[in-house]
């Protein structure tokens, strides 16, 4: 199960009881939080997100509304006696700021916090899971994911394999594709004894950024994409002043991306209602969500 | 007019849709803000206060609960345009960290914000109000604050002024309490002819601490006290051993010092009901009241 659960909709300023930028991707077992905006802990309370769950969390880039909130979650994650590791992903100088934060106010965590700087490429990888990063393009340096579910191993048929008289102390290695080889030298091909795993999915996550189809060749064909929208159409020029996107360039990457589904959010604080962001991208993409806060997006 | 609005009230970790803590101080025109907890922008912006007045903020030490809120506040004044003076007290290394954070995003604020670095005594005098900072005995560095209304000039009474011969020309020494002598060599005395002003108000904030009488010094006699009271009486030990009060301790400093009214407030989030936080104070000190959120307490 691969989903997503958006905590903050909205740019710079808190507005119309809309929060700065957080997300929670839930893989199976697994918590990802990708930015913390102001708030995000009373966010995550609020709808009941499992923070112990949370062992990695990713941060776009150092501007206000994507991490001022991470130094108040982990600081409440510690005087709740949190014990388990947590892993840190971003922006090199985010490191200064929390030691700086961490030493004045004296405060020991009673976890180990390891700290990961960003760069180009994998940043995660185990057998269930993987997370990439690529960079996208934003007055200061700004980082976009993809989550993956890693392919699972496939599953052995096994009425198939005792008829072929496949061992079973070969079945691990059929659950990971090979073929078996009889004595004599008959091939028995996998997949005639193994079904499929199911295809693992995929999000992607394109944070603050201008129009650029580069963004396009590292999202190409995931399940969901997120990509910011702080304006709609008519206000280009300023999208592209400010490094932001507009609705059809949220819009024109995921269709030339050829992503499943688009959501969108990041939304300015200048608009009250929402539904033009909804009727102007899905005129390019139809299969395009708002990013709602509370609300848990399937992929 | 004096007045406290309250933003947060809670401790720590938020808990209860209570926020860590801010509160606003009103003084005629002015707004001070005292402390910054995270979130505070967002309740500022729910209790309509109106951020544009307000040209000092006190942070009384550097645990996030009393800061974490101040870099999305004054971040946000910024890109809300803001330009009038900004005057900021707080602990020293707070620059640092403010100063850290705005270099990384690269952000230049279109207002000044002076920093002046806590140390006992005044922080503010002009003539319509004062500000001054004490200590108070938490486990890092950290400050109470006294505002008080600077006493108004006497209003003159223009019929006995007549009356008794004073010169129009004379009426400003009058207003600031100068007796009037004649050529003759009498003597009008001041009060004769004008009525006292009306006496200057006070509220004093004593921000996380261990129960210390040399508190009651610093706050004698103020018109309102804020006392932290993390814990009921039960936990005395607790309190003492994180360096907190406790109902008896904030009722029994402001018996001590003889204030008039004592608001309590900085509940652990291991409290959901507040009831008996306000009944075991009162046992000690009739005129209590809780910190509300939301409410604004006259003075």
């Amino acid at each position: 199960m691969l989903a997503v659960t958006i905590l903050g909709n909205n740019s710079a300023i808190p507005a119309f009881d809309r929060h700065p930028t957080a997300q929670v991707v839930t893989m199976n077992e697994h918590l990802f939080l990708i930015d913390c905006g102001e708030g995000t802990q009373m966010q995550i309370t609020k709808y009941r997100v499992r923070r112990s769950r949370i062992h990695h969390i990713f941060i776009s880039h150092l501007h206000g509304d994507h991490y001022f909130g991470l130094i108040g979650l982990i600081t409440s994650m510690g005087l709740l006696g949190r014990e388990t590791d947590l892993h840190l992903y971003a922006p090199a100088p985010l490191k200064e700021i929390i030691d700086l934060q961490l030493k004045i106010a004296d405060t020991v965590f009673p976890f180990q916090l390891f700290f990961h700087p960003l760069e180009e490429g994998e940043l995660v990888k185990t057998d269930k899971f993987e997370v990439t990063c690529f960079k996208v393009y934003h007055r200061i340096s700004c980082w976009g994911f993809v989550f993956r579910e890693v392919r699972a191993p496939r599953k052995i048929n096994p009425d198939m394999a005792r008829q072929y008289s496949v061992p079973v102390s070969f079945y691990d290695e059929l659950r990971w594709g090979k073929n078996f080889v009889k004595e004599d030298g008959e091939i028995i091909a996998n997949h005639t004894v193994t079904d499929p795993a199911p295809v693992g999915k995929s999000y992607a996550y394109a944070a603050d950024t201008l129009y650029n189809e580069c963004i396009a060749s590292k999202v190409k064909g995931v399940d969901m994409l997120y990509h910011e929208t702080t304006y709609l159409k008519d206000l280009q020029e300023r999208a592209a002043a400010r490094f932001h996107s507009t609705t059809v360039n949220a819009a024109t990457i995921a269709k030339i991306a050829s992503v499943k589904q688009l959501l969108i959010g990041h939304f300015s604080s200048k608009y009250e209602k929402l539904d033009q962001f909804l009727e102007e991208s899905r005129e390019i993409f139809p299969n395009t969500d708002l990013a709602l806060e509370g609300v848990t997006y399937r992929i």
